[in-house]
């Protein structure tokens, strides 16, 4: 009901300004939007920010001292640039990965052993110091493993090998279509007996590194130990499969704790001067996994974030919706935050206009996706597009697409959801792994993502959204 | 006249086949582009080509043994895919930069020495072992050279300073508006009675990595050497500039030869099935400059366009137009390959219906720019403009642009010229530096550039070009 007065509201702002809209779009905009660039351009400190959040303080796993340290850092940075920044309670899981973990060929002709390295995948159990030893049964999809059955998998540890598709020109498709490996395979191999399960690492590149990521157990079902093992790895053990059967050890020290512990959204807000319960959010994920800094996934997020307050400040831009930055906690392994935000937004009957995720890394900007509910996407997706003269010069387009894992509960809010969508070609070179550290990121372009984020800001905060029914 | 003949020819061509274009670009054309990409994402050789190119080979200036071997590498490669290859001479200048150069403050206070570094630009003349030492004056513009007059330069060592506009978004503009300063700085700095010149290195990084390039002196001019260094040491040598004179001592093993030498463009060929007097060339230029290994500027260049001809005998396409892949020699430092390349092309009263130039890196594709006279580029980049739907899913834009160095010679034929635009974000992090290296390069955004080209080929090629004047 509140949200229905807040749909009407906003609508009439809209076509109170549209005349507005149409013909000051021009030349004020453009300036405007030039200013946020030169200005990130020349002194934007988003790519320092990074920097520390990566380097000094580094992975920054839900439950870690270093996600304390980051909730700490960002928000005395925000402090600088809101009128308030506060911390949001959530819980959050707690996994730890332990000592390195082993994983060795055991069957080689000769008795020697091959090490093949690995990472085991978030929230999933230890072995133990005893490790676990058994026949590999290589398997490239969930339905082999079904296939295969009892029979073909009990005692065994499957080895998920189906690559991501190299086609695919948005690399998050493939990921998407090779990623159900990595998250539910083991709790399926478990199904039908199996001890352990070992992933192919979710890149498209070629080389010696171990990928992470979280995987899910089914509730109250059995529960093995799981790694991922590089792309050159995955190939090496296929290739022997192909002669010999063989056996792997696999050691692993993780372990998940069995309470919760609190955490915390690091939350900044500009009060809007003249719609404030209109609000617009930026936001990314504080949380990374431990390996690595986290510097693409997701401090760029973050600081791309932190940078369009920064930037509005410097420019002396009061924003007439309530402007709202939230870095988000444990959006790897559990979406703590992401769901704790949602919950008290609904308790506070607040409306998000439009709420705007960059998760995708610091890569060269190429646009946004847009997300909204079916009835009003028309319409308003017709509105964003009347901005492409605005976003052309810096090469940013609008697609219709997801937004972000954090923001997604927010959908029903019915608001406007974007993504920002970065050149995806690198991402999954550095993705969960231990190079995803600030030498992975460009520094122009980090900032021409914030700019890029912070114009959207603008002409959103401008011209109001138009959620008229279609 | 032989050239009018063509027009109308192939206006008659593409009036004829109007319809076709209009009705026949759709699916078959989107299933050919996308087989062109799984192709080269999947199998494409030019990422292998462009390691053996930057590392096995390495550095390639002009008139180096080098240059020889990479002549010879590409036409054997590119004899599999060609009807035929053969190398087409032309004179080259035989610079040779000799030891490491030395940059060094001598006037800090307590007597030390301060190490610049630095590197020899391009075609300059050495200092020889006894090395020049004089007092810095810093500028920031050639006018600031002439302002000063003979008064306030003669004697001095000119240090041209203004550095790259971060705010420009394609970095080729921000290099443009600054290289004044390397390619002419210290031929105007000579004039005015300079004994040497420091040139800030173009790049919009600050960091301690020189940026080698050409310069040129003026035909009967003075000569004085010239020499780049990085921008953290630009910076550096400024600020103390502020506070006192500065006293700078360099020395140079540069040489240019009296005699040029002979080289050779490689050029290989597929006949076209029913336009072979039609020529499309694609093509980059083999040269590079000595230090690092020029895998962006431009093997990147070389091997996108030899990806084109392995690619269309993958897949059993005949181009109805004559293919040719032009890998030009000399770029860098005189252009010796694009006029012979040019002059003999006149001679044999060639028609160029398209040239592609690809030098500007192996990032990850945005478009082309297109290029042509005025009389007919209106119409042309209306039927150019009628494939954007089959350019978008690969995220390609066609801009209003320049091409390239070599193939623009080719524009009084009155065809169509394009320069492939991938991203531009990070090229002058390493153009003509020791980090222009195949590790800079990432193997699928080069693919995809390739894949890029290899399409736009394809639709001109299958729909010919509307060079009607209006």
């Amino acid at each position: 009901m509140f949200r229905l007065l807040h749909y009407l509201l906003y609508t009439l702002i809209f076509l109170g300004t549209t005349s507005v809209t149409v013909y000051a779009q021009g030349d004020e905009d453009a300036l405007f939007i030039k200013r946020i660039h030169d200005r990130i351009l020349s002194n934007g400190s988003c790519y320092s920010w990074l920097s520390h959040l990566s380097e000094e303080i580094g992975g920054r796993l839900a439950g870690s001292s270093e996600a304390e340290l980051a909730i700490a850092y960002t928000k005395e940075v925000l402090g600088n640039y809101a009128d308030t920044v506060y911390l949001q309670p959530c819980k959050v899981p707690h996994w730890v990965r332990g000592r390195q973990e082993v994983v060795n060929i055991t069957s080689m002709p000769g008795g020697s052993i091959m090490s093949l390295g690995g990472l085991a995948l978030g929230n999933s159990i230890g072995t133990g110091p005893k490790g676990i030893e058994a026949e590999i049964v290589e398997v490239r999809s969930l339905d082999e493993v079904r296939n295969l059955g009892f029979d073909g998998i009990s005692g065994k540890i499957v080895f998920f090998n189906r690559p991501m598709d190299p086609t695919q020109i948005r690399t998050f498709y493939a990921y998407g279509g090779a990623a159900d490996q990595r998250v539910n395979g083991p709790a399926v191999a478990a199904e039908y007996g199996a001890i352990g399960a070992v992933v192919r690492s979710l890149t498209t590149s070629l080389d010696n590194v171990p990928h992470t990521g979280v995987t899910r157990y089914t509730d109250g079902g059995r529960q093995i130990p799981a790694v991922a093992i590089s792309t050159k790895n995955a190939d090496l053990l296929s290739k022997l499969l192909k002669n010999n059967p063989v056996k792997l050890y696999i050691e692993t020290h993780c372990k998940m704790s069995e309470v919760e512990k609190d955490s915390y959204n690091v939350i900044a807000e500009i009060r809007g001067s003249s719609r404030p319960d209109s609000i617009i959010l930026v936001g990314g994920h504080l949380d990374s996994w431990d390996v690595g800094g986290g510097a693409h996934d997701d401090g760029a997020g973050c600081v791309h974030s932190m940078q369009v307050f920064q930037t509005f400040k410097q420019l002396n831009y009061r924003p007439r919706s309530t402007l709202r930055c939230v870095l988000f906690m444990n959006e790897e392994n559990g979406l703590g935050g992401g769901r704790a935000y949602a919950a008290q937004s609904e308790e506070n009957k607040e409306f998000h206009m439009a709420a705007i995720e960059s998760d995708a890394g610091g890569f060269t900007p190429r646009g946004f996706s847009v997300d909204a509910n079916d009835a009003i996407f028309p319409g308003l997706f017709r509105q964003l597009t009347q901005w492409n003269s605005l976003l052309e010069p810096y090469f940013l387009s609008l697609t219709k697409g997801g937004s972000g894992a954090d923001i997604s509960p927010l959908k029903k809010q019915n608001g406007l959801l974007m993504g920002f969508r970065p050149d995806s070609q690198r991402y999954f070179d550095f993705h969960h792994t231990r190079n995803d550290r600030i030498e992975a990121v460009n520094e122009r372009e980090l900032k021409l993502g914030a700019a890029a984020i912070t114009s959207m800001v603008y002409l959103i905060d401008k011209y109001g959204l138009n959620f008229s029914h279609e």
